[in-house]
């Protein structure tokens, strides 16, 4: 199959579909690669790198498009993108449909087979290209929240684990799933006391029973969460699957 | 040396001085030791079983006081003890005679040489033979203060680890020597949210170190000590070396 | 809906079928809630913190059972409870119905429709509302013991885990379910040689490697359980889901 | 003793001398407290929690310093505070006076008796004054340095504990004092992969025991040093006793 | 049921079907067992230890091949025992029959009804007579893996786990399945640095939730396998079920 | 100063007084080092890395001997050695004279200085030159003891950490020191039910606050050395500072 890896595009975004190891499993299962040129060079991957790997290097993305049955990419196409996509080719990366009718349209339109990673589900159930973003985002909100906390930021000043004889922070962390017990490890591992707020008492049982006397796990109701989060210095909302907001970082 | 194990007679108090295997280690060091019949019959350990350890057994504690030059006991003489001793014998024993001036005179009167368990001191500064009896005291604390939250018990119901869903119980030690920190870790060990609070900052540095982030530890003043107690529901008293007090588990 | 909550009447039994949080939650949910007066008293809830959560609050039970539709208690429904019940009902509550053929009985008399907390099953095949009654009796199981140790109970004066130079004591926890390893927690929480005997292999094994070298797990057999009951000082029957017996705390 | 505590002017710090719990203190040991207005407002902190505490508030500094005999502040004093120091007053801060010949000799002029809080040392040797910084140094250079190796930040893009099937960030700590143990911790409770270097290996044995898997402790060699530093991807500089610097989170 | 235990021929099997303590479950629900002379005697069991569990001693393996119903062995069958076994008898041992077609053909000639231990499936689906040989196997490569690396046995002379100031091995563990997680397990507990590499994202994320900061995971591809294996001074393959190979213990 | 680094010459040793990190140091402090050729190509450290770390080579020991102020050596000089030693020469390595008056002779003979590095005191009362092997000696005892109890070597065929179902082995370590501590470490790392013993209470406090659950602590008495020993499938002496026996590993 001949597969292409064009440069993103999306604002902000720096990663790319497949890394040089990835290309390298792809030609030795008998593909072959197209990457555009440049693709990886803000990770600091060059196109040798690539080379090296197996891949062609294309100049374009519109070279990338033209030439390949699979379209491996991280973000959901961009109008320029989607224009490219057509009949009988594949695409595989994050759609995010729900909230974009726009995409799904052009999607539509160009008459693409579109293959969204997070809905891909193993066989026990779970969604193994969707949780890594979520133990990401969950490990990430206690390290942004850590900074929000500083005085320099506009925050109390701070020490998520406070020191000795100086108590830590109340980091409260609303939903158990991937990107929650990613919050509470972090934030168990700096040493604030960490509170796990969720309705399935299943989880619940889980987070007591693997992280012990470090965590306080709390039922979900109206009163809880308004009880927690009021002495919370730091809240952390894990409800959607990849979702975190670290919805606040006490200020003085 | 002749030494004397006679049986405890103060109430309450079901030990003995020197148990089936410290006998035998100080007849292999070639002293000879006389026990009382029964002494530590309440222990389940039977006159046979010191007669196997080589020990020779006194129907009274009058003979065992008159044949001895090392008397090693429990608890301090009580005045029936104190007429049997004698100068020129030793007496080993916890003797705490701070409070006890009646205690004091009664040995001074009677010309033994009294060595206080208390007292005695390590080559690098401890107490090894009171600081087991503050590990003691710091563990039965917890073990105490959970069954006084037992609501049969007249508490609040409450388990000290809570449960899946459920806050554990605050349980404040006030003091962070070796019975305080004790009643630390077996209150960490029930999963309580345990509190420490020390005027020593160093020591509240090394049980963060230890404890990590399943304990807060709080430099003590006049209003830190005022707002944990007040958030409490098991408030343990750790000051002195060996006195500690549940002094707080809360009723309904 | 109407729901109904009202004071448990069972001997020993100071819980009830809601607590204001949840009632709350029913209220937000478009029921009307009616409690009977001081059915939460002996928890030191008040009838005013049902009233602010919403609810109303009845004189009697049977003014709580003749207007609800929904009846929420703890307990399975005495006699004169029965009484009360009606067809078109529904009574939500722990029935235990087995060993208890008059109620069952009185029930199908009444003709309400009754949902035993102890069956109701989550997707995944769990028991959530038995569940944490099996990790309370777990927990207790270990504090109960703990207690009947103590030389002042009869036991034979031990602590669970030892201490500095002095062996911990042997706890022997037959059944791994909720219960067995709430028990084993515990247990090693307070630092006692803990071992841990089941049928299921594949329980045994994630005991295993939950605990390390903390645990003892031990197939069951005729033969490993003689072996262990007789060196045991603590021995917890945790065979049922809920049923926990601290069958053999070993007295002098 | 009239304690006096200065509103501190230098730039960035938001800190101040005593805080109200502190005040407290003072007062109840029979010492009058005067507070300049407006203290500790960039910490949540007012005056009134001040006069409930026990203080008295000044409208200036220089009333402040011109009515104590003790002055308590956080960071050296700058020109304008030194003038308005005297002899038979005492000074209780930070001074740092090595790198400072200035500010030495002004102190010199006005007469004062300054103790440097970094130069009280504890009966063990410690300097619980100082160490206190070192922990928090060390402490923030790991959440620091995470924010660092931030893509958005010109960072690598990088989370320290890397995530399941992705290798963490090496983290280097050069210096295994207060500050370097407190960065290690911090370190491995994010999940990166931890070394320290030192010269002392009897500290280097202490960390080994204390955090057995998680760390590679070195031996300091300047090869040791140059092979670790190339491989790291953050490297912590903990040598001087406060003083951290997270000197290369690596950049694309 | 007549169950019958004869001795193992293989070469190096030490072990035996039934021990004294399954003989006693069997003849305690009603079957009769008859155990070879014998059988056990490597392992330090005598024939009387079998009589005391209820077991009739037969002379020969003939004898026990004719007079039973039911084989209960550990490994498959040799030659000289397929010869002895029949239709209508039941055969319970390790078969592997997969590469030995030698052993399927006897087998089929016999009639015997063989059943595989390696194919008995739990409820969950897991292997419960397979995966204690995976446990054991992979612990025991740890164990040979460090004795392949002393120098005496011609490797490198390293410690796994290094000593203060010397850095620990790199275990590399291909697999996480049973083996290879208890290779893990005990490369941490040896404090190794320990990487797994697994194709399995959702087992990936189950080691790194488990081991946390002492585990490094990583995603299998050509490229990380290669990167790995390099810089592993101790290679474990633990791909297969049981199959556990310390392929590259690095010698000098 | 003239540093001097011979090849070792006492039967299996294969380690050097310097490695290049090492020499590369001296180097920098203005030493001049000379390397007996081939000095360490047993550990796979080639001239020309000592060459590139500052070092020269000679083609002879006796050529570092002539040429060197100060020798550093691992073990104690062999016969041969002594005999190029001379005064105003210093020698650095280990000695252990107690065992060997021949050798202290012939070391007073020569008339050089010796500093043996078992006897180097560090500043807080370590030895920081022994303890390094006490680490080693009690890690290699739980290795060489694992490896003892394999069938295959004549053991009783048991798993330190047994398996889940299967209880691990007793290791006993008599005396809680450098040594003892690391075997202690290294036998709960493999999940074994680990026993120490020592005559140092507060030593055992140390232990039994470090391992709590996972290590019972046993105070030393004939008595109590007798009981364990017996029970222990793993005895490890670890009573002198480097000198560690694995006593008793159980054969069938």
């Amino acid at each position: 199959m001949r597969i292409g890896v064009p440069k993103e595009i999306k604002v902000h975004e720096y990663r790319v579909g497949l890394i040089p190891a990835s290309v390298r499993e792809a030609v030795a299962h008998g593909h072959e690669v197209l990457v555009e040129a440049g693709a990886a060079e803000r990770m600091g991957v060059s196109d040798d790198d690539y080379r090296r790997a197996g891949a062609k290097i294309a100049d374009t993305a519109a070279e990338v498009f033209a030439n390949s049955e699979l379209i491996v990419k991280v973000k959901e196409p961009q109008p320029k993108e989607c224009a490219m996509l057509r009949e009988g080719q594949t695409l595989f990366t994050y759609l995010h449909l729900a909230p974009d009718p726009k995409q799904a349209k052009a999607l539509m339109k160009s008459g693409v087979t579109a293959i969204a990673y997070e809905t891909v589900t193993s066989a026990h159930g779970g969604l193994p290209l969707l949780s890594p973003m979520s133990e990401v985002a969950g490990r990430m909100a206690i390290q942004a929240g850590a900074h929000c906390l500083e005085m320099e930021q506009g925050g109390r000043g701070m020490l998520l684990g406070g020191s000795a004889g100086v108590a830590p922070a109340n980091v409260v962390v609303i939903g158990g799933g991937v990107a929650g017990v990613n919050a509470v490890r972090m934030g168990i591992g700096l040493e604030a006391a960490v509170t796990c707020i969720d309705i399935n008492i299943e989880r619940l049982y889980e987070l007591d029973h693997r992280f012990g006397a470090s965590i306080n796990t709390i039922f979900s109701t109206r009163q809880s969460i308004e009880d927690y989060v009021l002495q919370g210095e730091l809240v952390i909302g894990a409800l959607g699957e990849t979702h975190v907001d670290a919805a606040r970082a006490i200020g003085a």
